[in-house]
């Protein structure tokens, strides 16, 4: 996972510039539309551009869903056909841009991150969506389109819900689809967490560490991306743009209280990821307390009686006494003194292994 | 304890839709409707939501009380009656949300936690409220109703403080409850807080980090929720609603100053919580540096004497110098070493047991 | 001293209740009367709340100064002969309130925060007034007056300073001498900072640890409480209250400086404690190091020198060989040895005293 | 890298004062003009302030820039020509301004911070701009001029694009181009960052301590600098002054969008450098608890067993008992024990080199 | 240094009340004035306050300058003459005021703040400005006027420059020394951490954390004064006197400018001190860290092998076999041996001095 995740041009490049991205993301391009009315909904894969210019003459809702890598060529096209801004059209290529909400004057342009697990490693997908008069153009980098459960809602209500409302309904759709994904990736943040403490509290151990500055890192990424899509949804609530109408507000302000209360919940994460770190600093503390309490105890109680035995160096050692160290003249005694030297030896190192630290 | 307590629908639901919950919270439901009018108070347990419609028609104002697990259908059945809007219909169902005031057309919705303990743990129940212009639903997971010393006030007076002032008046003996169940909360943290630093002071164990921690984790948790409560009344005190009327601010000012009041402790109950970290934390270090100490001093006051003990061997020993070395002829000489170093033994574990090493 | 201060009812109780406060703060009742007009002063000590009625109803203005623990009863007496608020009069007896400014009707009602030093302990007495348009009732839970400074100067000058000016003027006399309370205490707690600082640098123990931690905790709580009034004082210089006059805003002014300083003293002293916390544990680990330091060299010193002694087993006696452990034949061998040994302990023991390890 | 590197006159200079900077900045002066209009685009190198007259009373735009080490009598040279305001000169000179917009009669002012890295070192290039009708002026100290990009896209479009704006364009360009140099500059960090993270969960040594404290030190100083930078580009949106057109605001807004993602960028990895010092803390005292360990283990393992050996002085030799110490009486013992010692000692000091301890 | 260096009254002393104050600060009284008109300066000392009458009343600007320990009675008289507030002139001679900027009716008060170090140490001497009409008054506890380099520009320029401007200019002269002082402080604090933070990563020691706890200290102290100032200046620019006109604008914020980027070095400036204690911890631990390794090593190696040394006593002494111990039988053997000892004490002692352990 790298730190740095924003595509920027060469510094000095003119704006609105469009220059192929790395191959990185080479998912492959494919185009759908949704064209739905009071009457009914259609549907269709689009190979070209142009084929949906007669979509957007009727008077219909049509959504247009490109999913995959888009290529410079394809965006110009896009560009021309619905006259779109360079600026923007620059940031549906330059992925990792800040979400916000941009008002043209042809169109609404709002980029939102999508949150994601993937294989428990988050992933911030940059969502750039077009809202014009009477259509919707999403862009996706995944291959895989997220947003079917939006496209079977309009199907199966046959349209109704969504065609008895303007275009900003879809984007409203969209919004809270992207908004609520983050509820599952926190979710599996604060089981993470759980875990986390619970092993913390039991026996902490370097990979404890390492997990907790993993989690803490996402969470710091996650926030500084969702904070400013907060801000994005308030100024889309906030704006006087005619392609906002006011019936929608309702909802973008549901959309709102779901984003407000994922970012109190990541700030309260991160907090409890910190508390973490200096309860993982403190059992450490504890347990080198603990180490060396053990070794004072055992070398204080035997750094006197070694001195002692070395003062006599015991040489009581008087056959014709028989208070004097008779041991030495018993015929097993020296393998005897071995057998209690591996004995001690070994009940120490049981000793230590059942306190972990062997 | 779970760190991520909200529930939610699958991203991509439909807004609106209500969905039976797990049957985590299976209290039974019971319907409780109080009915007042300057003339008097009347009550009942109603079974079926229809019941209520009578209660509704007449001038009245009626307080609908519904406590334990509400099923979807119920929840329609009531929308239907009182034409309550879907969003905050779906809001009474996913518990866990924000503390708001939502403005609708024909009701506010509120929604508000009301902190309790349970064993020790605390917990924070969600409150959903709708105001009319003449009723309020107030929906509680809980079997048991909290706000039966609201009812036994209606009662008391026999209803003349209530019903002499709008059904907003209700509203707020409503959340003041609900703010004011936040001082016994806190009080009992306080004790816990003091509890925690005099055994921190005294002798600090591993128990008393986990409690701290512990602590520390609710007071964040009621921190998150409580926050947007104090928002949500200062919300409600601007709204501009014909709701709630000018005679009540006077009220919702003073409830505005509890919850101020309860962020305060709050957030000076936290930075005491986290400073009680740092002296756990240096109450260890130098209990590292006392057994340090007690280490070093016998240590090196015994290795320069073990050091001369062994340049001599102490071969003193010659039966015919009556300075040099007579214990060991005596007769009794190598028993007696062996009760010193016996007694030296018991005498260092005796120490280390009261200085709580051992 | 405990965490948690606050007077509150048992949750649900009707707004404007007066309960008797448990019997914690009994310090007797008395009432004191100042009424002056531009002629002249006259102070009487008042037995029943009803003498002051003749003074309310000549044009002059009227101080009336309760001390101690008042009973609901008198309160109640109070409220009514002053139509006083049932919010504000609850607010009197539930000590332990933020401090702050309510305009209602018929009087402002004032509640602020007197700071005071009691056997070095902070203590923050509730001091509650209410103004009306040519009366001012301060209510005081001590049983000793602290406003006696300023009946002096109403004495002194004749009242000629307060005649001229409004009931607002003797309104900004209380809380500027409150405010400025706030200073001796700080001055006390910087002196406490300055002694904790040397002792940090010089020879930090567990009571310094302590006494920081107190420090601390005082701070904090002096602050949560002093915030709310610097901004009491604020909205009293906004409110348009006509209670308070134009002319007295430059005199608020100045007092609001004097919060605000306190303030800010108080939290660089905040700043200087924690960062002293940091200073101990440095400190503490500095001596760890040091006595592991003097543990290494010493071992590390002997350990080979003892091995090389064990080799030998000093086995070099031989009478014969003047060169060879000559001391093991001399007489007093054996004794020197010994004392030798004493010395070292006793050289050993002197310097660990001197370093204060001992 | 010093802390203190803002240029500054004498406390009580008078205001506008040009003294000539140390010579630490010896960077030769060069002198280049890009004129542009509709037809066509012009540049030369300018040998004398003077030459560009006649450029400026023609219609066109003019870019006059300046690179290297500025003389006082320059300056004056300009300023007189221009109209520039001595308070703007005076910053010209004194590097280390904070980033800022300031409208005088005649010109706007600006000045940026460019960042750059030098041999991987920091370092924050004033830029200084002077904005008129129809002509802007930058200020470069460095000697290698920075913005050779721009001047190639005012070419190849033949002036176009900039010629058919204002001055404002170029305005933006070049401020577009300072702010985006910071992605770079991030980007490098990132790597830095990510570099000392795999180096701490790996093995940390002091490098590594000092490394994280050098770029924690660069970020501080580079937010620093570019948060006004983010105030400035806000101001210069919010800015009523009629040089700065509406039109331009679109591309402004999206600087500002960089801007503010810089920012935030910057913010969190601060954060990460501040929690890697954390870790750093912690891996220090997880691997004193494993010496500890280790120690402890040995120690006590073999205290015991030393004793024993002690008390015996292992005189169990008896050249007739086979059972005692037959050893002694081998031929070759004294070096067998010799050599099995050796080995010992060769085996630990590999084991130790293996853990990196010695 | 002490914590607490602010002067104030008793609690409850009437406002305005002018008392000597402790002869802390008894500089001597000198007083000052600089009179300037379009025609030409005038300077002269004076003895008594009175004198000043006659150039008041000419239309010409007059700046009084007041040094040293002002009496209660200096200030009275100065007060009626010309018509100074109570409260401010309480505020001159109560040291320690926050910077502020007071609007009376015939004056404007502004109380600044004065860094400069004191051989080392920050002070922050209190300047209290009266501006009217066409008048300054400055007083200055110091005894030796830090402000002669305006009266210079004001003598070279003849005047020119101030007496074309109003007496706000000549404010704006003063505060702007005042703010540019702080450079030179910020810088030498600069060059202090930067000397700290090479001997930290170095060789710190105790001296070393205390430096950086004091420089932390100071800058704590400097920040609460500055700050204030920031503000005051900030309000002077806002404010609608009509005593600050519009043309001093332009120089006030130029001011500001320099006020604001103090700040920011202070905050980046405390946040590198706090960091250095880390800093500072890291390299504590990791020297315990170094000392314990050292003791591992040595003490694992020779623990096994003293072990050895001990089963066998060593007794292979056997003056028959050549391989058995012949060194107990060399002439020379025992003084050899205490001969390696000395050497191998010494080698062991200068490796630690080396280290800087000793």
């Amino acid at each position: 996972m790298s730190y740095f995740r924003k595509h920027y041009h060469e510094p000095g490049t003119a704006p609105g510039t469009l220059v192929q991205r790395s191959p990185a993301t080479t998912s492959p391009l494919s185009m759908h539309l949704t064209d739905y009315t009071e009457e009914g909904v259609e549907e269709l894969d689009l190979d070209a551009v142009q084929d949906c210019v007669r979509y957007l003459e009727r008077g219909s809702k049509t959504w247009l869903q490109i999913n995959g890598a888009v290529s410079p060529d394809t965006l110009r096209q896009l560009g021309d056909l619905f006259d779109l801004h360079d600026l923007a059209l620059e940031d549906v290529l330059n992925a990792g841009q800040r979400p916000k909400i941009d008002s043209y004057e042809n169109q609404l342009f709002v980029t939102a991150a999508f949150p994601m697990l993937n294989d428990g490693v988050l992933e911030l997908v940059q969502i750039s969506l077009f809202v014009g008069e009477n259509y919707l153009i999403c862009f996706c980098p995944l291959a895989q389109d997220p947003f079917d459960p939006i496209r079977k809602r309009i199907r199966q209500t046959n349209g109704r819900r969504f065609t008895s409302r303007g275009i900003d309904y879809l984007l409203y759709a969209l919004l809270d689809y992207i908004v609520d994904s983050g509820f599952p990736v926190l979710e599996s943040f604060g089981d993470d967490l759980e875990v986390l403490e619970s092993e913390l509290l039991a026996h902490p151990d370097r990979q404890t560490l390492a997990a907790i500055h993993r989690l803490k890192r996402e969470l710091l990424l996650m926030r500084r991306i969702l904070w400013p899509q907060r801000e994005m949804i308030a100024s889309a609530m906030r704006s006087e743009d005619h392609r906002i109408k006011p019936e929608t507000l309702v909802y973008l302000r549901d959309c709102m209280d779901h984003s407000v209360q994922i970012i109190e919940l990541l700030e309260s994460f991160r907090d409890m990821a910190t508390s973490m770190l200096d309860l993982y600093l403190s059992a450490i503390s504890n347990r080198t307390n603990d180490t060396m309490r053990v070794l004072t105890i055992i070398a204080t109680i035997f750094i006197p009686l070694t001195f002692i035995v070395g003062v006599y160096g015991m040489n009581f050692g008087n056959p014709d006494n028989p208070w004097a160290m008779p041991e030495l003249y018993a015929r097993y005694g020296y393998p005897l003194v071995w057998g209690a030297m591996i004995v001690i030896t070994g009940g120490l190192v049981w000793y230590f292994r059942r306190r972990r630290w062997l």
